[in-house]
C-alpha cells in the first residue's frame, strides 16, 4: 500500500467528497487532498473528470475515478482490508447499495431545493427532507434492529452515504425554517447519528455544523438573495 | 437455480425494466414476468417497494430488490455464471459503473426533458442528448478500442445499463424534433449499436422502436397538450 498514490480532489464542504474522505478514514489508507474552488477549477480536475467536471475525484496511481458511490465501491474492492464496506452476501448488499444511493436520490434532492427554491417549492423541500430522514429512522430500525448502523455494529456502504448528510443538518433546517422531530420520535436514526459521530475516523474530516450552516446559508444567498 | 422463484414487475417501454430483463436474458436466468400499469400499480409493487412505489422491481425466493442497476448487480452476484457483467479489475469496475449510471445521469434526465419541456428548454434538452450519445461515442473508442462493446467482445455493465435507450431513440427524435448525427460522426456508437442489436439475449425483450416511439408521443401528449 505505501507505494500506491491516492490523490482527493475536492471542496470541503461537499457530502459527496465527505463520502471517499469517511472510505479511506475508515480502511486506514493514507492519501493526499486537494482543495478545489468550484468558480476557479484546477486544471487536474477538468481532465481527470471531463464528463461531469465536479468533485470529488479520486486518483489512484495517476488513475482518475469520478462519482462518489463508484469511488467508494473502488476502495472497498482495492483495499478490502479488516472493515469491508459492501457486504457478502448478495441481498445484503444490494440494501447497502439502495439506501447509500437514496442520500443521493431524496436527501440530496430535497436538500438541494432547500438552498434554491422558493415559496410552495421551497415547503415541500422540507417535508420531502423530513419524510426521507423519517425512512431512514424506520430502514434502520427493520435492517439492523438494536444495531446503531446499517451495517450492524460497524459502519457499511449504505452508512458512507448516508452519514455525510448529518452535518447539514442544521444548515438544511436554517435555510428550510423547519425543526426536526427529535429521539422520542427518530430514536433509530439519533443513536445512528450518535454512533457515526462518535467513529475516530469520521472525525477527522467532517467540518463542523456551524461551519456547514454558514456555508449553506451563503450559498442559498447568492443563488436566491433570500436572507 | 431450478428452485429459485424469480418474478420481474415492470412496465414494458422502461429503460430501467430493460435492463433487468438484459441481465436475466444474459445469463439464461428463467423468470416469471408481472407487467404494471403506471396509473394502477398492484399491491405486491407497492409492498415490495414502499419508498419509490416505481418499477422495476425483482423478486427473488420472496425478497424485493428494487434500483434497476442495484438489481443488475444483484443478478450478477446471485447468477455470475459465465457471462459476467462486473469486471473484476477495480479500475475496470469502476468505469463500467461510470457509464452505467451515465445512463441515469445524463441519457434518461435529458430524454426526460424531451418528453415534458417546452421552447428553449426542450432545444436545450435535445442538445443535451446529443452531447450525451457523443460523450457514448467517445468513450467506446477510448475503454474498449477495435471492440464492439464496452465490455470488449461481450456486454457487460455499461452495456446493460445503456443499451435499454436504444430502442429509445426513434420516439425521442421524434417529440425532439432533431435528427441524430448518422455513423460517419460517431462509428463507435453505431457499431455499439449494431453489436446491441444482434445479440440474441437482447431481442427477447425490446420492444420495438415504433411501439416505444408510439408511446413516448402519446407519453408527450399526456403531459403537455403538445402534438
Amino acid at each position: 500500500m505505501s507505494k500506491d498514490s491516492v490523490k482527493l480532489l475536492n471542496f470541503w464542504p461537499s457530502m459527496f467528497g465527505l463520502r471517499v474522505h469517511y472510505a479511506l478514514d475508515l480502511k486506514g489508507v493514507s492519501y493526499d487532498y486537494q482543495e478545489e474552488s468550484l468558480s476557479n477549477k484546477s486544471k487536474e480536475l477538468l481532465e481527470a473528470n471531463p464528463i461531469y467536471t465536479k468533485i470529488p475525484v479520486l486518483i489512484h496511481n495517476g488513475k482518475p475515478i469520478c462519482e462518489s458511490l463508484v469511488i467508494v465501491d473502488y476502495i472497498d474492492s482495492v483495499w478490502p482490508g479488516s472493515h469491508k464496506l459492501l457486504p457478502e452476501d448478495p441481498y445484503e448488499k444490494a440494501v447497502a447499495r439502495f439506501w447509500a444511493d437514496f442520500g443521493d436520490k431524496k436527501l440530496h434532492d430535497a436538500g438541494d431545493r432547500l438552498i434554491r427554491a422558493m415559496g410552495e417549492e421551497h415547503k415541500k423541500a422540507g417535508e420531502d427532507f423530513k419524510w426521507a430522514l423519517m425512512k431512514i429512522d424506520e430502514a434502520l430500525g427493520t435492517i439492523a434492529p438494536g444495531k446503531p448502523f446499517f451495517g450492524g455494529d460497524a459502519m457499511n456502504f449504505a452508512d458512507v452515504g448516508l452519514a455525510p448528510f448529518i452535518c447539514w443538518f442544521k444548515g438544511y433546517q436554517k435555510v428550510g425554517g423547519f425543526v426536526l422531530p427529535g429521539p422520542e420520535e427518530w430514536p433509530n436514526l439519533y443513536k445512528w447519528v450518535d454512533a457515526v459521530n462518535s467513529v475516530d475516523a469520521i472525525k477527522i474530516s467532517t467540518p463542523s455544523d456551524d461551519k456547514v450552516t454558514e456555508s449553506v446559508e451563503h450559498y442559498r444567498k447568492s443563488v436566491t438573495g433570500a436572507a
